[in-house]
């Protein structure tokens, strides 16, 4: 979305409140309802979404019209950063709340940084906008090695960034990969996802990405707004899209929020999953398989025992058969194993394995 | 140092014990204590580092052996690793270990990463080695922008970086950023350290470091070993370094560890230590000179209070006068601030205080 079309949509909201004004009405303002109640497995587009109940803001209310301030205001300080050109993070966008509201009113509109986030979450869902069209930075985690070049317009430079020559340290995912950014070229023939970012290295270093022409990415654990955005760009281009994670709780829901997205972020919708996404390991038929791993297993925590329980509790899981083999099979064992521990034997194992995985197309879908 | 003397230091305890064994004594391993009492300011160096108390560990000793063994278990892994010329984290380390020493005994000699974990700090004393140099990575963050160029042998490839060339993403700090790696050229004239990744985003956007010509670089909170080893080596060549971090518990302390090292890390003394830094802010006597801070000031926590009184009590705090009048004023005031607050009036505000703190040496040393 260009700076002028977001910009337009939020002066959108301006106009129909002045609309309702001069009609004699109080000013309203319409958002989907981000409730667990109101968030749906989208059956077509295989990811979470959010359902069709709507919220509407009243400002006409004593129990809203903070909140619908609120709201209002963070509409107009965006709009006048897409006007600066100039991009902040939302404890930035706070900041000047804090400030400029607190020259005309005595009592501070926001106190509390926790009060503006959720607001910016009804702003993307009421306006079906991201945050990052509004020039709100994002953290940013992750890493990319590989055949791919990106145009990166920025501060009024233009560069171009060769991924493949960025040796040890790789090329950064920035928190915005569509506004002034785009892949030029890309000879890389599928991606492939690591957890950690210690395999990354690993991986990296035996110029993993090269030999097999593939794009090596770490989310470096939970996946950014960034990486989820840059894999769904890549997945559009037909590459397919392999993840390697540990075979616990915390690497399962890793791999979940890429394929399917997060519950809490559900509202993001398509845009930000990759139901392509397939995974390739760690699994515990790989304790079978590879035969060195047997002594490597950890037992599982009661966290990963309770969310392999919660999974297969999910009303969308029997969409994915090989999952619910899987998560069986952790319930029986009470074992974790760690995509480290793929390294026990040899460290350049990791490779010979992907490339096997892969090959043979073992992987949970 | 060469990966060629690193192996070396280790054939040395190998050989060392050899020689105790033909001798007919038990194998020891010296190595310099890190207990709290062993751990002093070194004022000529201005940085936290290890006293003199030595520990010696026994192999014939029923209390000592398993330790004992573990330690050699690991200086023969590291060997193996720069032999291959191949890196692991510790994590990869801990998986190799298991491994192999389950062929050939029952009992795994280490059943929870936490044990290697202080064994490795305790190679890196006795053998006055790095563990960066036994081909072991360590956690990266961090980032740089600016006037400064890298070679970096990596994986068989020698590649140019040219950190002006980065983009919004700039160029990610490595865990090593000494073996195979080095500065090639440098046009920047001073450093500029700022405590989040949101602030450097900011501040690249401005392009602050191209027009006043310096590194702007972020540890994105805690610095890594690499980012300690960056600043060190940028200090080393004459360049200033200047810090902006939050007025809070959390930022002093990000702050005293780029200057003096951390208390648990102290072993690495001054290689890992910038006592040149400056601190330009954010500072108490701020919100004076910039009065639109005073209503951007959050009320101090117990977390912040009790540090500000643990740091008053330092023995060599009366070094630092500037610091003794900082902390007690917070002690005062119970206020903090952050360094976003900067944002506060306008965007681009933040890149006039920093110069103007340059300018008129508006730091506390």
């Amino acid at each position: 979305m260009s700076s002028a079309d977001a910009s337009k949509k939020l002066e959108e909201i301006g106009k129909g409140m002045v609309q309702q004004i001069n009609k004699g009405d109080g000013p309203t303002f319409e958002t989907t309802l981000r409730t667990k109640s109101n968030t749906i497995f989208d059956e077509s587009a295989g990811c979470l979404t959010t359902g069709s109940k709507k919220e509407t803001r009243k400002f006409l209310s004593m129990a809203q019209a903070r909140t619908f301030m609120q709201t209002v205001a963070i509409a107009s300080k965006c709009k006048q950063f897409l006007k600066e050109n100039l991009h902040t993070s939302i404890r930035g966008l706070f900041y000047q709340l804090k400030f400029t509201l607190g020259e005309d009113v005595d009592e501070d509109l926001f106190t509390e940084q926790s009060e503006s986030n959720g607001l910016i979450e009804d702003i993307e869902v009421g306006l079906r906008i991201k945050r990052e069209d509004l020039n709100l930075t994002t953290d940013r985690k992750g890493f990319v090695a590989g055949e791919m070049t990106i145009l990166d317009k920025f501060g009024g430079d233009e560069t171009i960034i060769d991924l493949a020559k960025q040796g040890r340290s790789g090329w950064s995912i920035p928190s915005d990969v569509d506004n002034g950014m785009e892949i030029k070229t890309i000879k890389a023939k599928y991606v492939l996802v690591v957890e950690k970012d210690a395999l990354w290295q690993r991986l990296n270093e035996d110029k993993f990405w090269k030999k097999e022409n593939c794009l090596l990415i770490t989310p470096k654990g939970q996946s950014t707004r960034g990486t989820r955005r840059l894999l769904r760009k890549l997945a559009d281009r037909g590459l397919p899209i392999y993840c390697l994670m540990d075979c616990d709780a915390w690497g399962w829901y890793i791999y979940w929020t890429i394929k399917t997205g997060s519950m809490n972020l559900a509202y993001l919708g398509h845009d930000f999953a990759v139901p392509e996404a397939k995974f390739l390991g760690v699994t515990m038929s790989d304790i079978k398989e590879f035969s060195f791993l047997d002594k490597l297993t950890i037992k599982a925590k009661d966290v990963d025992v309770k969310r392999a329980e919660e999974m297969l509790g999910y009303p969308w899981i029997n969409r994915y058969p090989d999952w619910v083999r899987e998560l069986k099979e952790v319930l029986k064992s009470r074992k974790k194993i760690e995509q480290d521990a793929l390294q026990g034997q040899r460290l350049t194992f990791v490779g010979e394995y992907i490339n096997q995985k892969i090959k043979n197309k073992e992987w949970l879908s």
